[in-house]
């Protein structure tokens, strides 16, 4: 059993890490943090976990907890993962941070959108946690950065088709719609109950922190410059996330290669499922699940590709692509602690 | 005070309707009919209406009833008004038709998408309902097609910038989201609230029949043939729709030309209402409304421009703009029985 | 015209106010105040007002303030209006205040559930402002104490029966269920999105604020002491309130006693609707309307009677009310701005 | 392994016994049945099982059926199960029956509130499966009423303090709030989304057929005739249900002895969770599990003891207890299957 630690357990993110990690065959969590609640208990926290979770929070202190855990999981606010993943890298542990900070590979794009880097030397080291995409790298990685949500529900779509060349890579607009557990459990107004209920709305238009984060992974992947238009909207319900991405086929292309791309593509992973003719995806499909649903119609009429992808924001747009990154790193079976049959409703 | 029949008066539309004529300063409901609850009173049907509203359901006789009002609102099935337009403008009455089968000037494009036009005749006197670019036409209307929601919240924004030339018609898409309201009161697995709620998904996706409405339109105004991909979601909750359009702006077009030219084409019209730069659009803020509120925001990297639309489907998407039509066409304030300040949540 | 002043009008219940006064036919609001956003208009706090109210919040400044309105709405926080209302009344000032500052008769029951009384003197002139039952004190009053969202919603079905002794005083439960607007626009876990959103629960349970406040109420009118057992739940929905009552009935009191002694109660009461036989009440049907809907069965199995009640907690719980009330203290009909047919979904 | 039969597998109780079963290490699915989905693939009508569930629906016929699975699981509306479960318990196998046909031991209460019973002497055999309570029994039975949701929720807390005489038989009140899912998949005008969203109500208020199943029950185990009063409430959201009742504790009984009792009942019984002080029961707590967590408070000055649980209505309500009937059958631990980590949210 491989010795976990989750530095940062009482968030969204961090709680479902807990419960993934939990249900994990090979995987045993030996240490919790949480700032806000060092000394109470995880299920004092979420009593759903009455009789099943027996962790107590302790503050942070990475100097003394490294030796505790063989892996860790950082689902911290961005910032303080580039001061605690050093010492845990210096002391031969591995790190996947669910943050922003490990995932760009160029610190100016990172200090553009985020702020001054302070572990850029790391960043040579860390590798972009899609596991779809960097299934390689990520085996031999220490330190992961663990993909943001959209970037996720954007990349998997979109890889296959600008890597094979089948849409232009000029004219690229993604449409997402997030529920609202991805503004996480911090109060704010804009994720109190009465003003989103009831109520959709876009945010961030054109200027949201992930657009960077998609972009710098299609450029490396396809060693050309590619901007994309990226509109993030909030849904009035709690998890899930819908991508609806508009793209220009190359000539000739057909549906069919479409499809056949896509699947080849991800032929062998057990995360991406493609949707067949009659079916498209919806949030309520990949609920509690690892999975990402890519679907597509092309649009003969305006020679427009619409893809959709769907993921559940707290799941592959996080914690579990983290576990899936545990998995690939750990050498375990990818699926290991993901294969929970989901609420069928 | 004007006499108004209400044909199909317990759907969600002709509900709406109902409510805002009852507060109508020169309209009075005279008769409203009703396939399924005939010989009920409409309270039995919306409690909420109870001692407010003091009518009974009638079954549909059209030969019987024109006498008992000047101008009906249909709210009807597609297919049904064609029946009953004609006989009612026979009669000298005037008709405001809020299914598809008066939007269309071409009947071939109404018979791929609908089926047979049994009324062509009557198409060519039909005038499209969009009240802030059809102004003058509906004036001297006798019968009039109310647009569909999805066309409303896309021409809005659309057809100022088109008609300027200051977007490439070439390059138009518009990602449409819309409360559940917008199916109706008929059941349906699609409507049924296990499979609704916490669920967000895309539906006919580039084969909605709202598609070929918004292009005609376009295409008309413009004289040049428009082809726009348009895609619909579909939100958890009861009221609203957002659409976010993509567009491509000419060359040297810059956000102060797109505000310029939407306020420009919007002065003086009631019921749009443009956001300055710090707000967008949120359903939250039309609800109950007959206001549609539109923002942008130019995205300088792609060159790309983003409008973004919100109306109330139930009411500027419906029946508000329904009973804006019968204001233009009475010669009545455009605002009547319009203005009512909503629920500020 | 009488000239309004609306303290604290960027919660809830103040946008509420703010939305009814500003339909109202003999009120004008000349004044609104602010704390957090003193110095911004109010649409910019709630956008869908924009063209419809045209006020800027302002500073709170009693000294200077008073000489710009007739009758001030205090919407506060508990122990502000304590400070605030004698300055008014003094100046002559009509004051209705939403806190529970002057609800109660005994400042001891004030203080031992709140704090200490610093207002004594007034609480005698202050009047109970339960429209239906204190209306004749409310014509006179200067001061009024606006009912609590629950004790309303318990109070109306409850005070008929226990007058008319028809009901054991001595056994009787309100079990309440309130929409999450009653907790307020300010930030809590307990309010935020996903934390209430598919989630049912009590709270307080038997240690509500508002259960001595029904207490005092129903003991002061039947002139003998009277203790209930109170439990709130809330509903994840916006507005609404739902109390379902268990009483015992008297022994031959039979079900037609129970609906004739309420709807002799409420003859010409204009915002109590007895339900039929066939009906009960529904938070959707008083949604965004000042009426409590009241309807009953009785379990002849166990001789018990179940009364069920429904109010918008903000227009009947809260706003609503108070303006009511403004209607009776100021000789306009009582219905004036409250007339509005709400929507019907 | 034991081969199981889902009789109905595609209404969301059946759905959930798949999910269930899927993930259960010593069952297996070998058979379901759909009449409505006859020779689809279950994840074609649930599209999140794809890659999780390989079964196709069959058509019911029992006849030819009875030899592929050891045992049945019947979520079948009312009537059906009787025809049917005689023809498998003939040919020896065990059956779970989900619906109301063997709850009963007094077939006269069956025919009451539901129709003629045509299998009566099988009522005699078939054991009322509340796991915590007729455990015993169980373990012999052949054939298992599943008991339903609201009387699941009411018999757990209520059961240990009867039978320890600790309250009133003569004064109890069972007010519960049950989400959507409850009223199952088929179509009805009470489960449309706009309908259900944004309001809350109670329905078939002291008239509801789970009121005779708990009273049989509480009679049969005290011996002493019990009658409750009974409402059960709709709340705007999928699952969960919560139930609060009212008692009367006796003289001298304090909170001690409730919670002591309590205690004691469940001690070692996996699935009852008994609340702390500090905390009470809220559906999101239990929402996946097979939970049912029980709270109180003793309302000192009106000496009434207030009791409250939650459960998940499709799981320890239905489809998980029904797991858990057969882990008890079969001799299985008692958790197999059942102890999955639920979303935290």
């Amino acid at each position: 059993m491989v010795r976990v630690g989750v530095i940062g357990a009482t968030g969204y993110a961090g709680a479902e890490l807990v419960r993934i990690l939990s249900g994990h065959p090979k995987a045993k969590i030996t240490l919790i943090t949480s700032r806000q609640y060092a000394g109470m208990r995880f299920d004092e926290i979420y009593p759903s976990m009455r009789g099943l979770i027996d962790l107590t929070c302790e503050e942070l202190a990475t100097e003394h907890m490294f030796k505790r855990a063989d892996i860790f999981f950082l689902s911290l606010p961005h910032k303080i993962p580039m001061e605690i993943a050093p010492v845990l890298i210096n002391k031969g542990k591995k790190v996947i941070d669910l943050s922003a900070d490990f995932r760009f590979r160029d610190p100016a794009a990172y200090e553009t959108h985020y702020q001054k880097h302070t572990a850029k030397d790391l960043l040579e080291k860390a590798v972009y946690g899609l596991c779809e995409v960097y299934h390689e790298s990520i085996k031999k990685a220490d330190l992961v950065g663990n993909p943001g949500c959209y970037p996720t529900s954007a990349l998997l779509p979109l890889m296959p088709l600008l890597k094979a060349g089948l849409i232009d890579r000029h004219n690229i607009i993604v449409d997402s719609k997030s529920g609202v557990s991805g503004a996480g459990r911090s109060l704010s107004l804009s994720s109190h109950f009465c003003e989103v209920n009831e109520s959709f709305k876009a945010y961030k238009v054109a200027s949201h922190r992930h657009n960077p984060e998609i972009e710098e992974i299609l450029s490396y992947e396809t060693g050309k410059k590619i901007k994309i238009t990226f509109v993030p909207h909030l849904v009035p319900m709690t998890r899930g996330m819908l991508t609806t991405i508009y793209a220009s086929p190359e000539k000739k292309v057909t549906p069919g290669d479409i499809g056949g791309c896509l699947s080849s593509f991800y032929s062998g992973r057990p995360f991406v499922r493609i949707c067949d003719g009659n079916s498209l995806p919806d949030t309520m499909h990949v609920k509690g699940t690892n999975y990402c649903d890519i679907g597509f119609r092309m649009d003969k009429r305006t020679k427009r590709l619409i893809l959709i992808s769907a993921i559940d924001n707290l799941v592959k747009g996080a914690s579990g692509q983290a576990v899936q990154n545990m998995n690939i790193m750990m050498g375990f079976d990818e699926t290991a602690g993901l294969a929970q049959v989901p609420y069928p409703l």
